[in-house]
């Protein structure tokens, strides 16, 4: 998807609560959101890139200025460990569910909830199951999803946030035990937003489901682009039979992707109007979107 | 308040929500996304200019481009109609209170939470009644104002939302009723946002309490700037004891007169980091300001 008006607000947004997390003088900030409204990605090309490359650029400024290179390290932290207290309560819901897959679906795409670019730093545990119990999902694309999953072998699997991947790893568990396949999760190689690294996903123990891939790109983009990836992730698109692409990042930049029709199932939560639109569905429902 | 970084992703996205509501194309609402970012008052005198006149621009460009004067008349009808159906709960909670100038206060500060700068269009009546019994005010701060009322006989009142001002009107009802003071209230001229304009002061019932005055402002200005007013307003901010200003844009316009000191009281309520921050209070709390 490409930068559509709504997205401009959004991210200046973001990123100046990024910036008074940062920065404690209002000058600096100010010299901060000034130096981002005038990237040329925001003021001159701002329909022709995607939503994640803005943000890319945004935050080379911001490591450029600061020298901080992951500066929302300490909220992933938390947001990880909250997911992981909730956990233990999704996990006993999707087995004690008459459709764990559906379930754990439910709690995986829900889990994107947990989004630094929707406002959400932190969460409270039963606001959180509250919010995951009301959302929607439509049920043909679930089927067309199982069946999906149902001829596949190998999968591979983009993670988004930190606190979203410990639904992830639910999710593949359930994926594992229903479908016997194997399962390549893929986080970023350098850190942006709250998106999940390696260390993250090792830490919600991702690792002992599948196996976790850096994605090889070298700037810290919220999405994947193909032509940036290493080598060996672009070989393994090729080799397996689903890919799962979690988040608004990785639908932005892969669903521009013509190539990977009928290979890709997007999953994630209409967070913003651009979603709603394009998907007509209603605001904080869950997309799953068999591309 | 001059404006700050954090209003411009903020006046960006109303103004994206208005477009919304004009357009049905998207690429007409692109066009005007594109036109609004490109103003001077954005791009380059942002921090020397007050919000509302970076507002004023925008609507211009809105009203030249759609030939429409008042995008949201439909809104403002609703907001007082919404407005009206609370309005026999509030009064009868002012009565049966122990402090009948402190509960009309807060409705009258509560009221301006109904506003499309804080992406409020509508309002339940169960969830706004919840919302007022939750927000704060400071009691020293009441304290000063009550002392202000005491010492007054005329008192300009400068009105704000629609919706709002049926809670003015309640307001000005105890004013009246405690302190037997006249009251002018204050409506715009030109319509602009869901601000309240003469129809809308009849059609609440202001007229009743007091004399209701348009500013004589010929723009379309969410604020009070004093040089483009009638000169017959002019006049009688001289004459009267004390000047209240409901809500943000007349708080952004006329705190900058530094000559209406000891003579304006502010009341607005926090609904951003700009006036969290200077005013010291949680978000979403009730602020009096005696300038």
């Amino acid at each position: 998807m490409k930068t559509w008006p709504d997205c401009i607000p959004c991210i200046l947004k973001m990123s100046l609560n990024v910036a008074y997390d940062i920065f404690k003088e209002r000058q600096d900030i100010t010299n901060l959101f000034d130096n981002i409204l005038a990237i040329e990605s925001i003021q001159k090309n701002r329909y022709e890139t995607t939503p994640p490359e803005i943000i890319r650029d945004i935050w080379k400024l911001l490591i450029d200025r600061t020298g901080i290179t992951d500066p929302l390290y300490e909220k992933k932290r938390l947001q990880n460990s909250l997911a992981l207290n909730v956990y233990p309560y999704a996990k006993e819901s999707v087995i004690k569910s008459y459709d764990p897959f559906k379930e754990a679906l439910k709690w995986s795409i829900g889990g994107n909830f947990i989004d630094i670019m929707a406002g959400i730093n932190n969460f409270k545990k039963d606001d959180f199951i509250r919010k995951i119990n009301k959302m929607n999902i439509d049920e043909d694309a679930v089927y067309e999803l199982r069946n999906r999953f149902k001829k596949s072998k190998k999968v591979l699997y983009f993670c988004d946030n930190c606190g979203e991947i410990v639904f992830d790893r639910l999710f593949g568990e359930i994926l594992k035990d229903i479908f016997k396949l194997d399962i390549f999760f893929v986080v970023r190689s350098v850190a942006v937003l709250n998106d999940a690294t390696k260390e993250d996903a090792f830490s919600v123990g991702l690792n002992k489901i599948g196996t976790v891939l850096e994605n090889g790109i070298i700037e810290p983009l919220p999405g994947f682009i193909l032509e940036k990836a290493s080598s060996e992730l672009i070989k393994l698109m090729d080799n397996v039979d689903l890919i799962i692409s979690k988040g608004g990042g990785n639908f932005d930049t892969l669903s521009e992707k013509k190539s990977l029709k009928g290979k890709v199932s997007f999953l994630l939560q209409a967070k913003c109007r651009p979603y709603v639109l394009m998907h007509g569905i209603d605001k904080g429902n869950l997309i799953v979107y068999n591309f």
